[in-house]
C-alpha cells in the first residue's frame, strides 16, 4: 500500500456535456485547490490527447486506448497529482480512474477488474478520496454538445453514452463511500452550489491556501 | 486462455548494437516470415516512437514509459501480429514482451511480476514460442553505436545497460523452453547461420510461401 498523502483528491465524472469541466472552472476560483484534467494535463499527456481525440487516426485498438489513457494518467500522478497531494493540497481532478472504469469498461466492454488492476498500477494506488459524479440525461447533454465539433470519443453514439452514464451511476451506487452523485441538469450556478455543499460535507473545509 | 493460434511468434530480444535488427533484415528475405518490429510498427506506434524516443521530452515517469510501450504493443497485436499469426504465418518481431521485462523490469526497476501482467494483458495473452536472444558484451555493442546519434533510450549509460543485458540472461536461463541464446559478437552471416539454426531446431520449417 503506498503511503497516505496528506491533501486529498477529487475526481469530477460525468458523461461530455454533464457540466462538470464548468465545475472544475468554477473551483478554480478558490486559491486552496489546485485544479487539473485528463487527458492532457502534462507535455506528454497533451501529445497523448492529439493522438486519442484526432478523428483522422485508423482504430485504436480498445486496449491501446485504455493503455494510452493510463499511460497519460500515470505521468498527470507523477508530474501534478502526487506533488500537490504530498504538499498538503486538495487536488481536483476534471475525471481520473473512474472514467476508464465508466468508459473503457462499461462502454467498450473492457473486463473492469483487469481495468482496476492497469489504474492502480499507473497510479501507483493513489485513487480519489471523493468521486464527484454529475449526473444529466443523455438528451440534455446532447443539447449542450449540439454546434461543438464531436472528437473521436464524442462521436460514439447514443448507446455507448447511455452504457457509460449506467456505469458510472453503477460504479456510485457499489461505493457510496468514495462516489456522490450531483443533479448536472441546473444551472452553473445552482450545480455548483451542489458540488460546494457535498465537498463540505465529505471532505470538510480545504486547507488555508499558504499551507 | 486465448484461442492458440497457428502461427508462430519468434521475438528477437538485445540490448542495442547486438544486431538483432541486422537478423530481423537479413530474416526479412524469407518470403515466408513476416518481420516487423517494436516500437513503431504502425501509423500510432510511430507517433509513440517519436514521442519515447524524442531527447527534448521533460522526464517521462517510468510507469508511463512502460504504458506508452505496452500500448504501442497493444496496436502491434491488433494490427500486424494477430492477424498474421491467424492465417498461419511467421511473424519474426524485433523486440517484443522480453523487452518490457529486460529494460523496464530490470533495467528500470519495475516490479517483474506488475510487468508480465501488464504485458499479458495488453497482447491479449499472445507470446512468443520463441524468444531469440542475441547476446553481447556491452563494449561491442558500444563500439558498433559509435557514431550513431543516441536517442533517449540509448543515451542510459553502461550501469542500465547492464542491468538489461543481465536481466535478458536471467529470463532465458530462467525459462529455456521459450528462450535462445546465441552469441551476437561473429559477422552477420555467422550469427545469421546461427539464428536458422536455432530456427530450425526449435520450431521446424516454416510455412511454404502462399499458405
Amino acid at each position: 500500500m503506498p503511503t497516505p498523502l496528506p491533501g486529498r483528491l477529487i475526481a469530477l465524472e460525468g458523461i461530455d456535456g454533464s457540466g462538470k469541466s464548468t465545475q472544475a472552472r468554477i473551483l478554480e476560483r478558490q486559491p486552496m485547490l489546485t485544479v487539473t484534467a485528463e487527458p492532457g494535463a502534462t507535455a506528454l499527456g497533451t501529445r497523448l490527447r492529439h493522438l486519442l481525440l484526432d478523428p483522422g487516426l485508423p482504430a485504436v485498438a480498445t486496449r491501446t486506448e485504455a493503455l494510452l489513457l493510463a499511460a497519460d494518467r500515470a505521468q498527470h500522478v507523477a508530474e501534478v497529482v502526487e506533488p500537490a497531494l504530498a504538499a498538503g493540497r486538495w487536488v481536483v481532478t476534471d475525471r481520473f480512474s473512474g472514467s476508464s472504469l465508466a468508459y473503457q469498461g462499461y462502454g467498450r466492454g473492457l473486463d473492469l477488474d483487469d481495468l482496476r488492476r492497469l489504474v492502480a498500477w499507473a497510479t501507483g494506488g493513489i485513487e480519489p478520496d471523493l468521486n464527484l459524479l454529475v449526473d444529466i440525461p443523455l438528451d440534455v447533454a446532447g443539447r449542450r454538445r449540439a454546434g461543438a465539433a464531436a472528437d473521436r470519443l464524442e462521436s460514439l453514439g447514443d448507446d455507448f453514452l447511455e452504457r457509460v452514464r449506467s456505469g458510472y451511476l453503477a460504479l456510485a451506487a457499489a461505493d457510496p463511500e468514495r462516489w456522490a452523485v450531483i443533479d448536472g441538469t441546473g444551472h452553473p450556478d445552482e450545480v455548483a452550489h451542489l458540488v460546494r455543499a457535498v465537498l463540505a460535507q465529505r471532505l470538510g473545509t480545504p486547507p488555508e491556501p499558504g499551507r
